[in-house]
Formats: structure tokens, sequence, C-alpha cells
């Protein structure tokens, strides 16, 4: 029930991808029981590749996460989430109030060993290829030492999900020189020098955008900025150039509709969350349900589990 | 002798804006005597709108800024904006080493009264209108009240040189509600409601590039993010779309190329500077200038001033 659009738009996502003969997953849509089952009814799926988990709760989208968790422990979000950790299922996805969702998945899956705070990544278009923007608002004021953790999560994420091979790590920045920035930036940077990460250095927004690297780090107040003025770029290319057809037109579509891009990436935590735009349709729902799946298959927390307490261990005095 | 393509763009530019019918201002060119005039020269240049001012040091663009005002007093940048604290030039312009300039223009102009620390505004396009966003990057860490001081330095502008009555001012952050953002910014939220501002409220990524504030206000460090996200957006969008020629991608070309945006306005001087973007090519100096001439024409430092201190004076204890 969580979202812009929903019980529709959700439960037609769903649908979408239960049709997808590409599919290696089943679906668990946790919501109130009759309303889901007489969305897919509208549908017209009756597939077995969908089952509905009575959820009754509805969370609101402006409520306080701490609140929704106390008073309504049957909703959807929380209900789809405490299956993973039953191991009934391997992934969750939640367009719905996104406080309420990173609330949830933190207390009831825990963070991964040693990752201080998790972020949201979502994978972003650039001229070259996607990359990995973290954090896009899942934290505020961030140290040093939290952005780094971002560092190891995006470029594990960048790695097992995506397929690059030792992907590219830059921190976001107003200059390429090192004292450029914030007081927490320079100190970031000189961390990352040092991480065993393939850090490029300092990224500009000009080369963030020309692809320089795979994964961007950035606090998530900027990080948040940075992802909602792509939103805002595509949809005003799409007003102006949308009639275009030409080859090269229809590929930049493909590649920066943001309904593509499987949502908000919860990374840090003992399990996979994915949180997507309040607005998604059912395409970007659809999209949201293979990223869960490939993210689930590549075991990302665990690896970030271990990534991270290697070189915890390793910079521990001896 | 500043930026990438000196001297051959600057004196270009000088050149094509002294030719332009419309220009209402005289030109001074500071730099090694001997090679603008060889320039000029080239550029067949031999009307009297354009003196040439010998200024022999030249400052390279990741020199130290404190270093090059002490040992290269006969730079093009210094001579600039010391003939205008003498009175003999109303603005100075330069596409060379920003901080240098920006240091110059301090010392040697000085700040408007009351204002802590002056910022960098670019006017950029939105979907709807021209907007002022500030600080693109003279300033890193800023305390709330700084951030209040910017928006009503980009509110002054925004109305005496954009001609826009009672402009909306936003604080760019990562959601709509008061308690978004990092501390600094909540606090800056609270102060803005009370100033003598058109202030809407937090604006969103998207929210900013579809126009909904005429003054958008950012730390540096991000504002700085912001604009080279917008020009690489632009480059990408020229290189997919640039050969479609509608009449909505003939505006859009015209509103988004940065080279027609006059370069970053220092707001909160006793004077007018304007640094241009490094890779500014000769239309982009023609634009600085006649953007220069109606920042001075506008007497925004004045403006600023007498805003600035009104509203101190209002706010002490009787």
């Amino acid at each position: 029930m969580g979202g812009d659009f929903a019980p529709e738009q959700i439960v037609k996502g769903a649908v979408l991808a239960a049709n997808n003969p590409e599919r290696d997953f089943e679906i668990l849509l946790c919501g109130p029981e009759a309303v889901v089952k007489d969305e897919l009814k509208k549908n017209g799926y009756s597939g077995n590749a969908i089952t509905v988990i009575d959820a009754p709760d509805i969370v609101a989208m402006d409520e306080s996460p701490t609140q929704a968790l106390k008073t309504k422990p049957k909703s959807g979000l929380v209900t789809c989430v405490a299956l993973q950790k039953q191991g009934l299922a391997q992934a969750s996805v939640s367009a719905g109030n996104s406080g309420a969702m990173m609330a949830a998945c933190l207390m009831i899956l825990g963070r991964a060993a040693d990752v201080a705070r998790p972020a949201i990544a979502c994978a972003v278009p650039t001229a070259k290829r996607q990359a990995i923007l973290l954090d896009c608002g899942a934290n505020v004021d961030e140290k040093a030492s939290v952005l780094v953790d971002f560092a190891l999560c995006g470029s594990v994420y960048a790695e097992a999900v995506m397929g690059y091979e030792n992907p590219t790590v830059g921190l976001i920045n107003m200059g390429e020189e090192e004292k450029k920035g914030t007081e927490v930036l320079q100190e970031t940077h000189q961390l990352l020098k040092k991480a065993p990460l393939n850090f490029i250095g300092n990224v500009e927004g000009r080369d963030f955008i020309k692809g320089h690297a795979d994964v961007a780090v950035a606090p998530g107040y900027t990080g948040n900025v940075i992802l909602k003025l792509m939103e805002g770029f595509y949809e005003l290319t799409h007003e102006v150039f949308g009639e275009v057809k030409t080859e090269k037109a229809n590929e930049f579509e493909r590649l920066w509709d943001y309904r593509n891009h499987g949502g908000g990436l919860l990374l840090g935590l003992n399990g996979v969350g994915i949180i997507t735009h309040g607005r998604a349709d059912s395409i970007a729902i659809n999209h949201s349900l293979f990223t869960a799946c490939k993210f689930a298959k590549a075991d990302v927390p665990a690896k970030i589990a271990k990534k991270l307490s290697a070189i915890k261990q390793n910079s521990e005095p001896a």
C-alpha cells in the first residue's frame, strides 16, 4: 500500500514481473488481502508466481517512522521485512514511507557487522555506464569514517551485482585537489587513499555525469540533491526531446528514465532491502523486483560484512 | 591571461562585445601589453572601445591565491580590481584562478557592510526562467547565518538585475519538511522563515530544475556540485540531441548552454566582480562583460549593503 500509486501500480508491476519469462524468483505481495487480490483480479493474474500475504495496517507517506513501527506491526513493509528475517523471503521491496522502511530493515534485519550506518545507493546513468551513487539521503552530517564505509559498500555492490571488475571509486567534491571541500570531505579523501579500494580521487559534478567513477560517494544531503537533479534533468529533456526517435535518443531515454534503475538499494544491512521511488509506477516496480533478486543472489550483505570486518581487523593495533 | 584559453578567447570575446551595437560600456583589457595588442591585431580590432592596460605578471590556474597576490602585484586580475577601487573601472571580470580573483576582490574592494562571507552566484537555467544559485563554491562549512546572507544577496541581485519582482527564495534540501537535512540546513530554514524574503521553503533537486525558486541557496560544496552537474548534463544532451533543430530544441540549447550565463557573480563585495568559467570561450567572455555592466549599473553592492544593514539594525535589541 506504499507509494503514491498504490495499490494499482504496485500490483501491476508485480504482475509484469510475474509474467516475464526471465523471472527467476517468486513474489510475496504484502498488503490488505482483499484489496491486493482484487487488484490481481483486475490485472487478470491467476498464475502461481504471486502469493498474497495479509498485512492490513497502512503506513502513510508522511507518518513518523518510529511511530509507524510501534503502532502498525502488520503493515506491508514490516510484514515483508519480517518474512525475510524468518528466511521465508530473500529480499524486501517497498515504495512506501522510506524512513519507515529503513527503520524496519534496521530493527528487524540489523546492520551488517561493522557498518556504522546503512546507506541508500542508487544505480544511476552516466555518459559511460551506470554508476552507484551513495548516500542518496539515508543520512545527514556523516563523519569521514561513515563515508568510507559507503565507498566500501558501493564498491562491493558494483562488483558483485553489476559485474564491474575493480570498480573505480570517486569522492564527489568541488574540485580535484585533495584540499578541496568541507573538512569532512578532506578527511574522507585521506582515508579513502589508504582504503583497499580503486580510489580515483575527487570527482566533480561534470565528471560524475561523464562517468569517471563507477562508485560515487557523497554525504546523504548532497547525494539526494544529485539524484533528484538527475530525475529533474531527465524529465526536462524528455519534455523537450521526447519525440526525437534517433538511435542515440532511444538509448538516452532507456538509460536516463529513472524508472529503469531499480530503486534505492539499502547497503550495510543484514539482508536485502530496496526503497523504490514514492512515485514508482508498474515499470519501476517490475525493475525493482528484478534488481532485488540479483542483489540477493549476489549475496551482497555477506560480502560487505566480510570485506569490512577484514579491513577493521587489519587496522587494529597488533 | 587567465583561463584555459587565454589570451586568444579572452581577447576575441572582448572584441565581440566591443563590436556589439548594444554595448554601453568600455573595456579595459589587463594583461601583458604586447601580447594583448598582438591578439587585438589578429582579431582586426582597431576601434576605441578597448584600452589595453599593461599587467605583465601571470597567475597560474593552480597557484596559491595568497602567494599569487603577494608575489604578483601586476597580474591582470589584481590590476583590474585595483582600477575598480580607484574608480577607473566599475566592474572586474576574470577567467583566471578563481581563488586568486576572489582574494583580490576581498582584499582590494572589501566586503559589503555586514556580509560575513561573499558568495559566488550563478544565473542558471530552469524549466521556467533563470534562477540564481548560490553559493557555487566560494565557501565551505557555512554557518546558518551565512546561508541566510546568501539568500539576501541572491534576492537583491534577482530583483535589481534580472527584474524579478519579489523573487521566491528556496533552500536546496533533501525533502520539503522543515526537519529535513543537516543540522545547519534545519537552522537555516528557521532563520529564513523570519527573514524579509519571499521564502518558499525547502526545494528538492527536481523542483529546482522545474524552476520552483528564483533564488536557490545551498552550501558552497553542494552548490558547486549542482552547477557542475548542470554543465555536464548540458554537454551530454548536446551530444545526444545537438542535431535536433526543433523550436523547443533551439530554445533548450540557448537556455542551457552555460556559456550564455554570464559567469560566477561575486555577491557581498564592495564592488562588482565576475569569475567566468576557466574554460570560458569568446562567447562566454562576451556574455560576462554584458552581465558585469548590468550588475554595476544596477548598483547591486550598495543595495545589498543597505538591505543587510537595515535587517541587522532591526534585529538588534532595543
